[in-house]
C-alpha cells in the first residue's frame, strides 16, 4: 500500500487556507498512485485553536467544507484527516477517513493531554472505542498524537490506564498510524524517535507518523514525520521545521537505515526560533521586524535569527545609546549590522532622558535609582514601539529566559514587542546559540560573546552584580521551573541554600512581570508562558 | 446541630496565614458551642492555587498543617476543611472531616469544572464515591462547590451525567452540605440563590453553602454563603464580599424569610471591584495605589473604587495634560482628587512629546499619526512606572472592557499597571458605576458624565470618530465575547451585517493587546484573560 505524508503548516482558523494545502496534496498524492493520504492532527482547522474549536461561524464553515470539498476529494484515494468533530454538543478531537466520496471511519481520540501548554480536556470528550479500520486489505491503527504515549513499558509511570495502541494490537493491526501536533522542545525530537523505534519493534508493526510543523503563537512544530520498520529503524524522516511531502510503500520498504536521532543539537532550537519567528510575522501579516540592538549578546542572537526567518532587507536593527551605553557596545551593535547587512539606525535617548528627568526629578538630575533605570529601557520601549506603529515592524523582544525568571527585565521597555523570541532560552543556551551562528564565520562580533553581560543602566553595572553567575543560575531555574524540585532537593543536588532561597523568591516574585510579557516561542520543557500557571498573588511561607 | 460557617478570605499559599485564620475560626466556634463548623473550598491553599498545587515545599506543609495543626484543633468540634488530597501520584479536590483528633471522613469533589477559568481537570482526579457521613445522628451530604451545579430539573442542559446531590439524597442524607470557592460574576449571587434554593425545596432538605470571599487576582469571590430551609428560604446569607461568620442551630432555624435576592443590583460590581483591588495591593504588599486622572469617566471611575478600596491617604492621582488636552479635562481631574481628597500632581508631558518629536521627526513638528497618538499615551504610562517604582504605588490601569475588546487603547500607555480594574466593565456599565458613585453626592463632576468620550491624543478627537456609539457596540461585544454568537444570530438580533464584522474583525485582531494585559478583574461571565483561550495568530475567512 501506497501511504503519502503530508508535513503541512496550517494556520490556525483558516479553514479555506488549510483546505487549499490540503487539497493539492490529495492531488500530489493522487498524481504519485498514493492508495492513502494522511495529514496530521486537526490539520484543517489548525493546532492550537484554543477556543475557536467553539465559534459557531468556524464550526459551521468546517462542516461545510468536510460535506463539499474534501468528501469529494477522496474520490480515488484515501484521505485520513484531523478534524474536531462535533456531535450531540460535544467535540471529539478526530481523524476521519474518506474514501470514495464517502466517509468510511471516523477514530476519536482517547488520551487527551491537559498538562503545561495542553487543554484538550476543556474542549475535547475522549473515544469511546479504538477499532482498527480496514482499507484495501490492510487493517490500519490510526491514533492521534498522545494516543501513542502511553506506552507501559517504555514509561517509568504512565499518565493514563489505557494504551490504545495496545487495544488495537490486540484487535489485530498490519500498521500504526498516529496524525500529530507535538510541540518542540530541545530533546522532542530524539524522544519521539526512541519512543516510536521501541513500539515499532516491541509490536513488530510499521509505524506511520504524521506531525505538524510550523509555529501558531508560542508552539512551535518541529515536523520530523516519521516511517519506522518493523525492527524499529528510521526509514524515512520528514523534514525538521520545514513542510514535506514522501509517499512510501508498505510493501517495499527500503532498509532500515541507522537512525540519526542522535544528531539533534543547538541547530534545531537555531531552526525552530527561526520557524516560530517566520510564522509568526507571516501569520499575521506582518514581513518586516525590528530588533533594538544594545551591541549585547541576547538582541545580537535575535538579530540573526530573524535575519534567517526574514531575510536581511526585512530586519532593522535600531541603537539607542544612554549616557551610559559603553562605546563598544554601540560600535559591537554596527558591526554585527553590517556582518548581518541590515539597516541600522541610531536614535539617541539622551535628550528625551534629560527632558524626562526634569520633569520627574525635583533638581533635575539623576537620583540613580530603579526608576531611572527603567525608564531609560522604557524611553527605548516608546521609541520602537514608535517605529513598529509608524513603519509597520513587528517589535521582537529579546529578554531570555534568565532574565525573565529573574524579573531583571523592564516591563514596558525591554520587554515591549510583539514576540518574544528568546524568553524560554536560558543565557547560557544564548552564548551556545551564539556560537552555533559564528561556528562558520564570525557574524557576531567575538567582543560580544566575551565581555561579561550588563544592562548598561547605570556606570559600570554588571548583571553579575544583581545575579548570580549564569552557570549556576541556569541549573536552579531549571531545577525550579522545570523540574519543580523542592527547595531540599536543589540545596542537594549542591547549591547553597540561601542562594537557591534567593532565587526562587524572585522567580515567584517576577510573575506580575511575566504575565504581561509578549508570547515566548517555547523551546524547553517547561517555558513561561500558558505552560506554566502561576497565580501572581500568593504567598509562600519560608 | 449547631453548624458553624466560617467566610474567610484565604490568600493563595500561604497555608501558615491561612491556618491562623482557620484555627482561631475553630476556636470561635467551639466558643459558641458549635458541634461542627465548615470552611470553604481548598481554604488551607486559597482558591484558585493553579500550579501551586504541584509545588512539592508547598504539599509538604500541607500535609504537616494537616497533621500538627488541623487534626489536633478537632478535639471537642467537627471541622470541614477544604484540602487538596495528594494520594498515589493523584490530587483531589476534598473536604477533610476532622473529628475528635481524628479523621473521620473525606469526600472528593465529583465535578470538576473545566471550562472558563477554571482548569479544574489539570490538577484533580475525581471523586470514587459520594458518601453520607454521620455525625451526631445527622447525614450530612458533603458536596464540593461544582458538584451541587448540576441539577436535571433546574438546568435546560447539565454539563455532566452524573449529580452527586441526587445521590446522597437516594443514600439518605438530613442536610446538603457545599463547600465552594465560586467567583462572582454580576448575577452570579442570585443565580446561586435561585438555584440552592430550588435544590433545597426539591428535597425538602436544609442547605449549608459555605463560598470564599475575597480577591485572587483575576477572580473576585463574593462570599455570600447561605442557609437555605427545607422550603427553599434563605434563612441568613453572609455579607457580600466581606469575611463572616455564622452559627446556626438546625434544631432551630428561624422562619424562613422573604429572599433578599431580588436585590442584586450595580452595588454588587461596586463592591466586587473595591474588594478586587484591596485584595491585590493586600497580599501583594501594596498599600498605595496611583491612578492617571484624565478628566475622564473611566480613570475618575477607578480613582473612586480606589479610595473606597485603600482609603483616600493612600490614592495619588496623577495629571498629565499634552498639547490636546482640554482645560476642562484637567479641571474635571483636579476637582474629582479634591471631591475624593486624593493627592494630584500634575506632569505635563510637552516637553518630554516635543522631544521625542525632534528625536523621532526628521523635521521635528509632528505628522499626527497613530505613532504619535500611542507615543502620548507611553509618555504617561513611562511616567506613572517611574512613579511607581520610585514611590511604591501600584499602578491601577484605567482603560474598559470595550477599550480593550476594540483595541482603543496602547500598549504600554494607557494598558500599564499592576492591575486592570474595569477591563472587564463596559464603557455602559462605567456609567452606571458613576451614577451610583453619585447617588448621594456629586463625587464624579457631572461634566465628566455628560461630555463625549475622548482619549484626546489629538486635536478634537472623540471615541465616536472611531468606535460605534457604545448603546450599540456594548451588546455587540456582549453577544460575540460573553455569548459566543454567530455574525448571522448577531445580525438576527438587530445588528448592521457590516458593522458586527467590523466590530468582531477588530476583536479578533486585538488580541496581541489584550495578551499583555495586567490581570483584569472579572465581574461578567466571560472577561478577557485566562477564561477566554484565543490564539493571537489566526485568520478567519470572511
Amino acid at each position: 500500500m501506497k501511504i503519502a505524508i503530508a508535513q503541512i503548516n496550517p494556520t490556525v482558523g483558516d479553514i479555506e487556507g488549510n483546505l487549499e494545502k490540503i487539497l493539492s496534496k490529495i492531488k500530489k498524492a493522487e498524481d504519485l498512485s498514493s492508495d492513502i493520504i494522511i495529514f496530521s492532527e486537526l490539520s484543517l482547522i489548525g493546532y492550537p485553536p484554543r477556543d475557536l474549536l467553539y465559534n459557531p461561524d468556524i464550526v459551521k464553515k468546517i462542516k461545510e467544507v468536510l460535506r463539499d470539498k474534501v468528501t469529494p476529494a477522496s474520490q480515488n484515494i484515501g484521505v485520513i484527516l484531523g478534524v474536531p468533530s462535533y456531535e450531540e454538543g460535544k467535540i471529539y478531537n478526530s481523524a476521519l477517513f474518506f474514501y470514495e466520496g464517502k466517509l468510511l471511519a471516523r477514530q476519536d481520540k482517547t488520551l487527551l493531554p491537559n498538562y503545561d501548554v495542553f487543554d484538550e480536556v476543556r474542549y475535547f470528550k475522549p473515544a469511546r472505542f479504538t477499532h482498527p479500520v480496514v482499507f484495501n486489505g490492510k487493517r490500519l491503527g490510526i491514533t492521534i498524537c498522545e494516543d501513542i504515549w502511553n506506552d507501559k513499558d517504555y514509561w517509568d509511570r504512565r499518565l493514563y490506564d489505557v494504551d490504545p495502541i495496545e487495544d488495537l494490537i490486540f484487535q489485530g493491526i498490519d500498521i500504526i498510524i498516529n496524525i500529530s501536533a507535538s510541540p518542540y522542545h530541545y530533546g522532542k525530537r530524539n524522544l519521539r524517535i526512541d519512543m516510536l523505534s521501541y513500539i515499532a519493534k516491541k509490536y513488530k508493526k510499521i509505524a506511520v507518523y504524521v506531525n505538524q510543523v510550523g509555529g501558531n503563537d508560542e508552539l512551535i512544530f518541529d515536523g520530523s514525520s516519521l516511517v519506522i520498520d518493523e525492527g524499529g529503524c528510521v526509514i524515512w524522516e520528514g523534514k525538521n521545521f520545514e513542510e514535506d511531502f514522501y509517499v512510501i510503500d508498505t510493501e517495499d520498504i527500503p532498509a532500515g537505515k541507522e537512525s540519526n536521532h542522535l544528531k539533534e543539537d543547538i541547530s534545531f532550537v537555531h531552526k525552530a526560533l527561526i520557524s516560530g519567528i517566520r510564522d509568526y510575522l507571516a501569520k499575521t501579516g506582518f514581513s518586516r521586524a525590528l530588533v533594538a540592538l544594545s551591541g549585547g549578546i541576547d538582541s545580537s542572537v535575535v538579530a540573526c535569527l530573524a535575519v534567517s526567518a526574514l531575510g536581511a532587507e526585512n530586519v532593522l536593527g535600531v541603537g539607542m545609546p544612554s549616557r551610559y551605553s559603553s562605546k563598544e557596545s554601540l560600535i559591537d551593535a554596527e558591526i554585527l549590522a553590517k556582518n548581518l547587512d541590515i539597516e541600522f539606525r541610531v536614535i539617541p535617548i539622551e535628550k528625551v532622558f534629560s527632558t524626562f528627568l526634569e520633569s520627574l526629578n525635583p533638581r533635575g538630575y539623576p537620583v540613580m535609582d530603579i526608576a531611572e533605570e527603567n525608564l531609560q529601557a522604557r524611553i527605548r520601549g516608546n521609541i520602537i514601539m514608535f517605529l513598529s506603529n509608524r513603519e509597520g515592524y513587528l517589535v521582537l523582544s529579546t529578554g531570555n529566559k534568565s532574565e525573565l525568571a529573574m524579573g531583571y527585565c523592564t516591563l514596558y521597555g525591554d520587554m515591549s514587542g510583539g514576540l518574544s523570541v528568546i524568553g524560554d532560552v536560558p543565557k547560557t543556551m544564548v552564548y551556545e546559540l551564539a556560537r552555533f551562528i559564528n561556528s562558520e564565520e564570525e557574524i557576531i562580533p567575538n567582543r560580544i560573546l566575551l565581555k561579561p553581560p550588563s544592562a548598561e543602566l547605570r556606570p559600570d553595572q554588571k548583571d553579575e552584580d544583581s545575579l548570580p553567575p549564569y552557570s549556576i543560575l541556569d541549573p536552579i531555574i531549571k531545577a525550579y521551573v522545570e523540574d519543580n524540585l523542592s527547595v531540599d532537593s536543589m540545596v542537594s543536588m549542591g547549591f547553597d541554600r540561601n542562594l537557591v532561597i534567593d532565587v526562587v523568591r524572585r522567580i515567584d516574585s517576577a510573575e506580575y512581570k511575566r504575565r504581561q510579557s509578549a508570547p515566548i516561542l517555547k523551546v524547553t520543557t517547561k517555558a513561561f508562558g500558558t505552560g506554566r500557571r502561576m497565580p501572581i498573588v500568593w504567598r509562600r511561607n519560608w
